[in-house]
């Protein structure tokens, strides 16, 4: 059984090679291609999108995964073969579904999608990347077609960024947090804490950088395992465990939305920089869901880069980078500036309070879509309504609006949103677990000391890469399941106190 | 039959796809990749690579070929269907010599290889490579014995590169150029020209990267489909035919180093840049051969890069970029002080004429090698020996000597020098041909003016990629098959000018 064991080890890891150069084809066109490299970019990732699929789906993976069955039986679930086997075999059995040619298409279409859906925005010309999001469309409903059986149509869609998960769990979770975040919302809208101007003067861009480089240095990012770069919108890219890859946006003229993206994505970087190296190669080496995903980099982007002791610590430094700008304001006024509750067009740019009503919405509209309710053609109109509603603003533009995110664009429709609702529950949920084995880590982040609560967070997730399921993982590590009720609580505490409520 | 064809020409797209990734794995390896990386990057390489190969000589390709044989056989040499299956056919039957499994091997050998070689080379360390180049000796030699019945054991490898070259012509070659050489440096050397001290003062890199920039911009480089980035040592890839990327290095006390690797990378650019579209994802879309695109850069950086009219038009811009550095100098110092004659260790630092000395040395060595008349471990001193005979120095670091070229560190032993000289050579044939034929060309470089010698290059040499053998192609454009006296002439006429001899 060894043999057989090894053999399946060998075909995973040159499939993980190949799943891993796409990683890279889609890095490298979002950070360095020159233009004229599109068609010959989109033709690179369809074809070797194309062949892993057509290596993972082979006869070769599926007899080993039959014959090494019994021999799973006999080993414990925890055992390094048992999770390589149980991974490999629920990745196979969901892939086993879609046509290596489908995933030849998709991957040319996004390829071509994205990049017209650049100049769109850059435009604001949604008409320009109309046709491509209907193919879109079209193309996310075939590969939903290809799982018979589903309850609702997103299903399988949902289900391939949040294992588990369903339409009818979320609609669930979202009502519940609806009702008791406009509550709080209300509340907050009752009270004006002046924006701190600060945070809009010049800040020079390789300052900010350099800021940024040192803060999640500090916080645990590797960069002799990793690197950033700017790219329009920001993203993290594993394309070997010694290899991630985080890149940000810099506005000179908000220093916020750098920093933020820096933390926010040095927080998903450190989740693989802190897989076992065991599980190098394989199919286990990665985030065990995009939600699970999201509470790691909302985690380190908001209860602790939005936090009095991260700030009481980083401050000063700021002050010493920034002297024109941060050198005459309290610490005070730029923590009350960075949390300010204030409804805005831009999701990556709200605060951690409204930011949840952003990712609702987007949920609802892709549903919509999906079930063909709402066409393509209406999004536009269809977004500006819904965010009318729910924000209370008049958009001017659907850059400020269908544009912003590139979600849809280089990716599916459907399944691309939740994650961040669960990352903001789970965050929470987590860092309650952390607290309460280790009560002195707000006191170490005050003094600018974060190995206690990494250690803690790589010991109980990164370290198991895919290993458990996102409901077993987080089972084991809170005694519990989901529950939103620590999110709320830590909402509820942070804010009604920022707001003398 | 079309239904044939246009299925080999899916087949060999997806393969030139997929070696095109290669190209991109080894950019990046080179550019971005941080060093955690390089255990991942190996895999991905060996795997990448073995694959393209496995493709390659699928059974399905060999049936195609067949099948297509009476087809081509009624075709017009020169028609775009013959020459596409021609080329297939042509690497076809040299890949499939080649197992797949050697393949991975070597590549993944090579990458690590060539880190190994980085950090020796930055520590000037050659026992630590020296294992790994002991392995890259063996698989030169496995490469070479999967092709029975050559002469040489080198004469596969050379093929490689240089389809048609062999060990005997090369011999000869280079013994007629080394005859002819060898007076013309005595006669140099009796005469003293002082170095030009503004080409080792300070230059800032920003300045030395923008006036780079500036003047391949100028003779044509296209910036919207290539880039430029630094690397230890200067190359070119081509990552897809809208998509071509060099790099460079700069050393800010050498204005030389940078300039001139930059012009010479550039001109390997403008072949890629300019092969016809018509051949986009097909095996014709490459260069002839590395003796052909050595041409072409060499061309750019010496016989234009380092003329007289040249300079007349770049180097009031020159001026401009560094003021206090070249504003005092007079354009003749320049020109004589980039043109002096100066034996010196650093094979890609060399002046034009004792550069060839450079390439017959190494030549010789990895014949000896090959041979088995010289090992890995005598080949340092082998080095120090041949260079004292050659040039008269004593070299004092094999940083300075065996350490120096990135050829058999990443890639084989054998075959990897002799594009240089077959370079020089053709460069100065196709330059006599490009002015019998438009003798206004060097009076137009004086004017800033590119266009015609471009032109002409592209209809001429870029525009056919790979459609013809580099013995037609230099039959088609000069009349005659390769020949010595144009460049001997040009080196005579330059240099017994220069020395006023």
């Amino acid at each position: 059984m060894r043999v057989l064991f090894d053999e399946l080890k060998d075909l995973v890891n040159e499939i993980d090679a190949l799943e891993s150069i796409v990683g890279l084809l889609d890095w490298d066109q979002e950070v360095n291609m020159p233009v004229g490299g599109i068609e010959g970019r989109s033709r690179q990732l369809a074809i070797q999108a194309r062949l892993a699929h057509e290596k993972l789906i082979a006869p070769a993976i599926k007899h080993l995964l039959t014959a090494l069955k019994p021999y799973q039986d006999t080993l414990p679930y925890d055992s390094h073969e048992s999770s390589l086997i149980r991974v490999t075999r629920y990745l196979y059995d969901k892939a086993s579904h879609i046509p290596p040619d489908f995933q030849a298409r998709l991957y040319e279409h996004l390829g071509k999608s994205q990049t017209v859906w650049l100049k769109a925005y850059a435009e604001n010309d949604f008409a320009s990347v109309r046709p491509f999001l209907e193919k879109t469309l079209d193309l996310s409903r075939e590969y939903s077609s290809f799982f018979n059986g589903c309850e609702h149509i997103a299903d399988p869609l949902i289900d391939l960024n949040d294992p588990g998960m369903t339409v009818s769990t979320i609609r669930h979770l979202f009502k519940e947090m609806r009702d008791q975040l406009t509550p709080i919302i209300k509340d907050i809208a009752r009270v004006q804490i002046p924006p701190c101007s600060s945070l809009t003067k010049f800040s020079p861009e390789l300052a900010q950088l350099s800021f940024g480089r040192e803060v999640i240095e500090k916080i645990g990012f590797d960069f002799e395992r990793g690197r950033q770069d700017k790219s329009t919108h920001p993203f993290t890219v594993q394309i070997s465990p010694g290899d991630v890859r985080i890149t940000t946006r810099v506005n000179e003229y908000d220093f916020w939305n750098a920093f933020s993206s820096t933390v926010h994505e040095a927080g998903h970087a450190l989740y693989v920089q802190g897989i076992a190296p065991t599980w190098n190669g394989t199919f286990v080496a990665h985030v065990a869901s995009e939600g699970i995903n999201e509470s790691q980099s909302r985690l380190w982007e908001n209860i602790i880069g939005r936090s009095k002791n991260f700030w009481h610590y980083f401050f000063p430094r700021l002050q010493l980078y920034f002297p024109e700008t941060f050198a005459n304001i309290s610490l005070d006024t730029f923590y009350r500036g960075i949390n300010r509750v204030q409804p805005s067009s831009i999701r990556t740019e709200a605060d951690e309070v409204t930011y949840n009503l952003h990712v609702i919405m987007r949920f609802d509209l892709e549903i919509q879509l999906l079930e063909g309710s709402l066409s393509v053609g209406d999004l536009p109109e269809a977004w500006r309504q819904r965010f009318q509603e729910d924000f209370g603003i008049c958009l001017s533009s659907d850059r400020e609006g269908v544009l912003q995110d590139p979600h849809w664009y280089d990716g599916f429709i459907g399944g691309q949103f939740q994650c961040y609702i669960l990352g903001n529950i789970l965050s929470a949920q987590f860092y309650e677990s952390a607290l309460s084995t280790y009560p002195e880590i707000e006191d170490e982040i005050r003094r600018g000391y974060f190995g206690t609560l990494r250690a803690w967070l790589k010991n109980n997730i990164h370290f198991h890469g895919r290993k458990y399921s996102p409901q077993e993982l987080i089972n084991r590590v809170t005694g519990k399941a989901m529950t939103i009720e620590p999110y709320m609580q830590y909402l509820k505490t942070k804010y009604y106190d920022l707001y003398n409520l």
